[in-house]
This record gives structure tokens, sequence and C-alpha cells, in this order.
């Protein structure tokens, strides 16, 4: 319930997920919707669906983020997509799920666009965490982030040995961070990813790390002012040089460039940006995310459960192979 | 010694500094250049200088900052400015300057344009920091960096009662860092600043404060985004639509646009970033300054030692005028 496009939008996508896909190689998603009965059973009857797919858990507005965790814990949900706000979704995330062995704080990621493309899927973004679960990571913290971040990459984009970057004020590790100097360290040393070093916020478009690691307070800001960039361009530019009719051209030319802009630095195109540190796979859709979007969020969520997340850290987490291979490469033959 | 476009400009600015203004109204300013002596003496030879005004300290090119501090920490300079790396200034202040009485840990201010003025003197720039000297900042140096910044505000915008603001993610205090929330449970009961509450970065060019006070890795962030925003939307526009001929049209336009907004978010206009903390002025000019560029740097230097910032911030600690008036007001008369 808690999409700004009401209600209409979240059926017209899950109705449509429920559906097997006209190729026939797949079967439609299981899809539980978790709202107000009567709200969804009028949207449900404009809506074409499999009725074998879909069923209805009625829950008052308020609620609907929470009795969705509820059912993920109660073993009966394998991902809870939700559109409501972020705080409302890792607050109940937190109340009602235990993180995987190895986490202490799940990371809300976002997915960046970029100009390189990364793994095996070409996926032309960057994961970005934490967001806005954990305003302030330590060292331990920022290193599970990493490894959440490189095991996502690996099971969604099949990006075998993710590239993992420190968000930093520099390059230069004066300007970092301690926590972030003392998890840089351990990173160096981590199987299964390349750390590649310290990264500016600046850095992040161009894609030259598939997995960016900061705190939440620092991510939060990021993805905010990278997706508040028309509103500061149109607002600086316009202060710039209110007079002169060439920028007035310019600036309308530049305001349509940067809706579009805007629509890419939206999570809509990607499904969803992942809340990452439980065995659920949770997803977060934009709040005016359209049927289109949550249709997307249905498939990515399926798509996460069947390439298993957890098992990814779990790998991550466990003895080094790509480091014990190195090793044996280095015996004298 | 610091500056990219070499010893020239910094002499050429310095040279014009130590002449009278044409009005009359106005002596030089008594100017020591620290650095190169043969090649300070040859840039001078070039320019227009008054050598009453104007000396010479001969340094090493990599110690030229410091000996610059050293002059300072003696007592034979009020202020120094430095086009120097911000690292090397911050460090050689560190080694040889005190911090003033209630400062543990300086701050590097940076002046950010706004679409509002600030202050009688109708400043068009929010004061942001810390933007790079402490990386961690705990509660007590947030609200230093804010006793700091409104001293700053008080003496140089002519501001009586500066607006103040804590950047975070939201103004939601769940997703601000303890420091922040700590920072602002006493920043609201401080007098002679007004506290405006908890503002995104995102609104940071709106110049809903006239300082804006977090840690230096977030600040640097902020600032290096919002610097560099040219070229963010350049990389994700041209990501966008490669092929549209409008839109190569619309980026040529906006490419020009964007350098003006770029030349904006430079500090040279406003003279230079204060480091603020010591009685010393300190100011930071752009890499890239021009001799104008350093001859503001050095009225503004001369300002900042006649407003007498170190008092202003002296007040602000001492006991509270404006709340003592309030409490006046409220007994029954």
């Amino acid at each position: 319930m808690g999409g700004a496009k009401g209600t209409a939008a979240i059926v017209a996508g899950a109705a449509r997920a429920s559906l097997p896909t006209s190729s026939g190689d797949r079967q439609g998603i299981e899809i539980v919707l978790v709202g107000d009965e009567r709200a969804i059973a009028e949207c449900l009857s404009r809506e074409r669906y499999n009725p074998e797919r879909l069923s209805v858990l009625n829950a008052a507005r308020d609620e609907s983020v929470q009795e969705a965790v509820r059912l993920a814990a109660d073993g009966r949900a394998a991902a809870v997509i939700s559109a409501g706000p972020a705080a409302m979704t890792i607050a109940a995330c937190q109340r009602y799920l235990e993180p995987l062995a190895g986490v202490r704080r799940p990371a809300l990621g976002a997915v960046y666009p970029t100009a390189a493309t990364h793994g095996r899927r070409s996926d032309p973004f960057t994961l970005l965490l934490d967001v806005g679960a954990c305003p302030d990571a330590d060292a331990d913290d920022l290193v599970s982030f990493a490894l959440l971040g490189a095991a996502y990459a690996r099971a969604i984009s099949q990006n075998e040995v993710p590239r993992v970057a420190l968000l930093s004020a520099s390059a230069e590790p004066s300007a970092a961070p301690a926590a972030a100097v003392a998890a840089a360290e351990r990173l160096v040393t981590t199987a299964g990813l390349q750390y590649v070093g310290l990264i500016e916020a600046v850095d992040v478009p161009k894609g030259l790390a598939d997995v960016v690691v900061t705190d939440g307070f620092a991510g939060n800001t990021v993805i905010k002012l990278l997706d508040g960039v028309r509103e500061i361009v149109l607002g600086l530019a316009s202060y710039a040089q209110k007079e002169r009719l060439l920028w007035k051209i310019g600036l309308r030319m530049l305001s349509g460039a940067l809706s579009r802009v805007k629509q890419l630095t939206d999570w809509e195109e990607y499904g969803g940006a992942p809340l990452l540190g439980y065995q659920t796979v949770i997803l977060r859709t934009h709040a005016q995310s359209e049927g289109q979007a949550i249709h997307n969020a249905c498939r990515l969520a399926a798509k996460a459960v069947a390439a298993d997340v957890p098992k990814a850290f779990a790998e991550l987490r466990g003895p080094a192979p790509l480091r014990a291979e190195h090793a044996a490469q280095s015996i004298p033959a």
C-alpha cells in the first residue's frame, strides 16, 4: 500500500507477473498481495491475472509492509517487494527478520547507472551501498557491506570477481574516515572480489567499480545529490545568468535532457534496490513505480531468489579459493 | 609555490594587493611572498607593486606553505593564503599553530553559491564546513564547527544571527549520524545563531541556511559532487541518448552553461575558503587561481583580520545575550 501511484499500479504489475510469459518457457510468479483486501479486489477486477498464482492477504494500510515481512519471517514468502518509504521497510525487516550469519547490520543498496557495463550480463549500473539503512558504519560493517554487494553482483550480474571500491573524499587515505581506511586494509586480502581502492563520489557514474561501499549517511547524500542533479543544475544555472536568451533556450533543452537523466537515475528500470543481509530477498521499488516497474521488480525478485545471493555471500566469507589458486601457482615447478 | 598557474599568477595578485586603491581610501596590504626568491624576483620585475608593502622570504618549493604558517606562528603574519593542496596547508597549521580555546579540531570551509543572499552584505553563498580537515567528527566537533561558521558569517557577511543547519540524509533524525543528532540537541539552545534543522545536500544550493555543518568526509563528498555536476550530467546524458541530434545540440549548449556553473562553484570569486579555528586567518584559494583571484584573497584576508573572527567566536561561546533578552521579555510586567 506504500506506492505513490496507488494500489492500482502495484496490482497491475503483480497481476502481469502472475501470468506465464508468452514464450512459454517460464511460469508465472507466485504472488501474495498484502494490503486492503477490498481495494485490491477492485483493482484486480480490471486486470488479467493467474488466480492460481496470485492471492491476497488483508492488512491495514499502515501495516502492509510489516505484514509482508512477517509472511517472509514465517517462511511463506521468499521475497518482499515494497514501494513504501525505505525507513519503514528497513524497520520492519529489523523487527521480524534475522540477519545472515556474519552480518551485523544489513545494508540498503542503490543501483546507479554508469557508462561502463558490469558482469557477463553487461548490466549498466554500479551497486552503491549502504544508502540509508545504517548512517554510522564501522570497519566491520563496511567489510560486510562489501561482501554483500559482491555477492549480489556475482549472483545477479554474473560478475565472478566484482571490483569493489570504498567511497572517499579522495584517493588519498588521509581524507578517508578511519572506518574506511581499516576496511580497505582487510578488503585488499579478501578473495572473490577485486578491491580497486578509494573512489570519489564524482567518479561513481564512470563505472570504475561494480560495487561502491560507504556508510549510510554518505551513501544517501551521494544518491540524493546525483538524483537531484537536474534541480541543482537548473537552480545554479538560472542563478548564474538569468538574462541571456541563448541561456534560456539552452536551459529549456537542458531541462528535457536532465529529465531523461533523472529517469535514468531512478531505480525503476532495474527493478528495484535490494536491502541486503537477510535470507529473504527484500526489494525496494521507487515510490513512483508504475505497473511496469512493479512487474520488473517481481521478475528481479524471482531471479534473486533463484540466484541465491545468501549462498554467494557465504561463499565469499568462506575459505578463499582464488587466493589458494594464486598460492598454488607461486610454488616453483 | 603551490598554485597550478605557477608563481607568476600569485606574484601578480600579491603585487596588485600591495598597491593603494585608486579611490585612496585604503592603503596597500602588507604582504610577504614566501617561496623561491629568484623565481619571485623574476616575476616581480614584470609587475607594478609597492616595495614598502611587499617583501620576500626565501623557501624551498615544498616548504613554502610550511614557512608561511611559521611566519604566522612567530607573530609576523596575521593571515596566510595558500593555493597549494588543502592537505598540506591543514598539516602545516596543525603542526605550527595552536587552535583557539574551545576548538579541538579546526575545520575547512567552502563557500557555495546559492540562489538566496546572506547577511547584510547580501553575500550570495553558504558556508559549508568541514569539507576535509576532519574526516571523522563527533558531536563536540560539529558544535564547534557550527560556532566557527557562525562567527565567520557574523564577522565577514555581517550576518548577526546566522542560520545554521546540520547536513543529513533527510530531515528525519533517524537518517542522521549519531554525532549530528547529538549536535542538533545542543545547537537548538545555542544563542547567537539560529539552528534551522537538518538539511539535505541537494538543498544546500537553495541557500536555506547561511552555515551548513557536517563531517569532513560528507562535506568533501558534497563539494566535489556539486563541483563535478557538469562532468556527471555530461557523462550520464551522453550515456542516456547518444544518437539524437537534438540531444547533441542540447549537450553542446549545456556544456557551455555548465562551464559557467562550474566557474560559479569555484571559490575564486569569493576570494578563498577559510580554515577556521586559529587566531591566524588561513585562506585556501583554488589551485587554478589567477592573479585576480589571489588579489581577491589578499583583500578577503585583510578584511577577515580586521573583522576579528576569533573574537566573534569567543562571543558566541560566551554568555548568551540573545537568550537573556528572551528571558527578560518573558517576565510578566
